[in-house]
């Protein structure tokens, strides 16, 4: 139990209650209002001058190439896939997975992030990091296939989809890679398969103004139309990055269909304006970050402020406003099967608490500014999941040089190995 | 006396030195190479796993417009000049002045910046913060003037060069604040004072593609070239902005004039794409912030990190490197009088300490891309001006809860007192 006194609320719309009381028991919020009792045995901490906000979410990342971070720099996509990252994929180790995860779960609970979608292979070891960091997951069990024997993949992932049914940390869905990696017969296949369990897709669609092209080319319709008639959107469905959807794809999208924008990467990787800041108020958009290999860091909270600031560029400075872009920060939640990212009594106890009283944020005349243009992870004092803190007092709960050691020790293996053949070509 | 002990060097040009001794003495750096007995007396910082570079520096800011950070969001460039800013801050108190620009100096401190370029008024107030802080200080004593006469003010800022004259802390400039604030009579005048006392000026230049337009109406030329024709560049000149820099201009910009991109401002005040990202190689470019009120942050990294990003955008990834772009972080220091942004014996000790062994930033393939693009303030440890510790261990040495109270003090008159009449129309 923890009561969390006299702080200032702002919930999952921006709604602000200044200097009132919230409680938290059995991992979700007990008893919201003005002076609560302190029951016996809580842990009471006074908030006095703080914030508290939902746990941020991210929506769309691959957590493993965290130990790939920096490893790449200053290449395209294409040479950025197909030159140096699926190279050194294919001699990536499970050790290399575990640790990686793990250093991108203890980034994200520095940075309040309470719950994030990934799709990656081995899921298992992220789940492990995942728990042991104490945060919630949704995992996309990731799946490759142009013409290939999905079968045996699959009934992996359903053994590892039945291993974690009902669990309220984890939460496990098919994730084919994307309609160019994955043929249509495949992609139908996987969202049977999906249908059946309930769980739902992650995928990849229309990235880049090439996949659209070739699309095109290839099956004569849009990336998001092969995934349409494949019954994609059937079945709920995370979409990272549609940078590149046609105004053509938004009826073909359904009330369960979630897009996780990640822009750091379209910009580091040279991925053009696309179409995504024109269309992005017809779709139900998140935050992703992508993995830390492009975008260097898992931190929603400089993606919506990227995603705020090119949105602003050309002559839109009125638009892509506090409140929209503070709803956009914590939209992702909904696509996920927690109920968290909300301040209510009965939702999850999934919580940020900010200290905005710093050089770097001060003065506050509204926390929405000072969150979204000038706060960053050093501000968030306390990061708690499911009523545990994970973070406290600007510290994580676990053994980070330990973590840090490890990651070092792989990515020297990972250099003295080097790359090996990539397996994929698209 | 300071001995840095097994430390990583970085340098400006972004040359990398493992495991070596740095010897701080009297205010400079005194000693590099491996194994330096410790003086006597000397305070000795084991540095193992660490990194030592130039202290960061700020090329164009409004130091006091800290005390307006967040005031005026989601708008655009002409209402932020017009509706908000100079209407708050024409009922601006000499104790605003004072504390918007100690809590930027604290701010930056934060940050590892050791030196900055300022453009304001009220310049003693500003050194006093600095000094306060320990920072060090190009202030530009700002004058407005369209048909005015410019010699009241003129004889305010020359008072002021004489009393810092030889100061290595302070260095006084002259300010016009931009040939659109700025008659060409007055611009000519100022640049003269500037000459006698052989300070150089400070000015915005062509920060819209309006003013742009407007120049050409008016007077036939571009901004530029009514600068140079004042004789402008002919004198130590740091340019603010030229988000809007044609390529005629190119030519008119002599050997000592710096030019500062201050990118934030322009995606958050929607100022377009301008021209700078086609030119940049053929200027002396600098990183600025411009001021908290439109930036949010003083925080050179954020800057040139979202200077990098932009540039890369558009299907330009493998340019922008990163030690052009590292160069870009410290070339500032080349247009300022202090000597400092350099590892080298003789320089100023101004200096900034990285921990980059942090969930945030590992693991470390190149310490160039760790910190460009996953850094933050966080992950500096130690900022060193002269030789003296601003921030130790990640805090600084001054009292931080003081700064934030008075300038919430602030902020609440602010609140209080509302706008007032813009004085100025162009």
């Amino acid at each position: 139990m923890t009561l969390f006194q006299n702080v200032t609320l702002i919930d999952e719309m921006g709604n602000v209650t200044p200097r009132t009381d919230l409680l938290v028991q059995g991992g979700r919020i007990a008893q919201i209002g003005a002076a609560i009792p302190c029951p016996p045995g809580a842990e009471r901490i006074d908030c006095t001058g703080k914030f508290l906000t939902p746990g941020l979410v991210v929506l769309h990342t691959h957590t493993p190439m965290n130990i790939f971070r920096g490893i790449a720099e200053d290449v395209n996509i294409d040479d950025w896939f197909n030159r140096e990252l699926w190279p050194f994929e294919s001699k990536m180790t499970e050790q290399d997975i575990y640790w990686g995860a793990k250093l991108a779960c203890a980034e994200m609970a520095q940075n309040g992030v309470t719950a994030f979608a990934d799709h990656y292979f081995g899921c298992q070891h992220i789940a492990r990091a995942a728990g042991e960091l104490g945060l919630r997951c949704d995992l996309a069990y990731t799946i490759f296939g142009f013409g290939g024997d999905p079968e045996p993949e699959l009934q992996k992932a359903e053994e590892l989809l039945a291993a974690y049914a009902g669990n309220e940390m984890v939460h496990l869905r098919i994730g084919p890679h994307s309609p160019y990696i994955c043929s249509p017969q495949v992609l139908r296949r996987l969202v049977e398969v999906a249908r059946q369990h309930g769980c739902g897709i992650h995928l990849h669609v229309s990235e880049t103004a090439e996949q659209v092209k070739e699309s095109y080319q290839k099956f004569g319709k849009s990336p998001f139309a092969v995934v349409a008639e494949a019954g994609g959107f059937t079945v709920p469905c995370i979409v990272a990055h549609a940078l590149y959807i046609q105004k053509e794809d938004l009826p073909l999208l359904a009330g369960d269909t979630f897009v996780a924008a990640c822009p750091k990467t379209y910009l580091k990787l040279g991925m053009g304006e696309g179409q995504l800041w024109q269309h992005w108020q017809s779709l139900q958009l998140g935050i992703g970050t992508d993995g830390a290999a492009s975008s260097n860091t898992i931190d929603p909270l400089e993606q919506v402020r990227l995603f705020a600031l090119l949105g602003k560029w050309a002559d839109q400075a009125e638009q892509f406003t506090l409140p929209q872009m503070w709803q956009l920060l914590f939209a992702g939640h909904r696509a996920l099967p927690f109920g968290a990212g909300r301040l209510a009594v009965g939702a999850p106890a999934d919580l940020a608490l900010w200290d905005l009283d710093t050089p770097a944020t001060a003065p506050v005349y509204d926390p929405l500014a000072a969150i979204l243009y000038s706060a960053s992870a050093a501000n968030i004092t306390h990061t708690m999941v499911a009523g545990r803190f994970v973070k406290k007092e600007g510290r994580l709960q676990v053994d980070v040089t330990a973590i840090t050691k490890q990651v070092a020790d792989c990515a020297a293996a990972i250099t003295r190995r080097g790359r090996g053949e990539s397996k994929v070509y698209f």
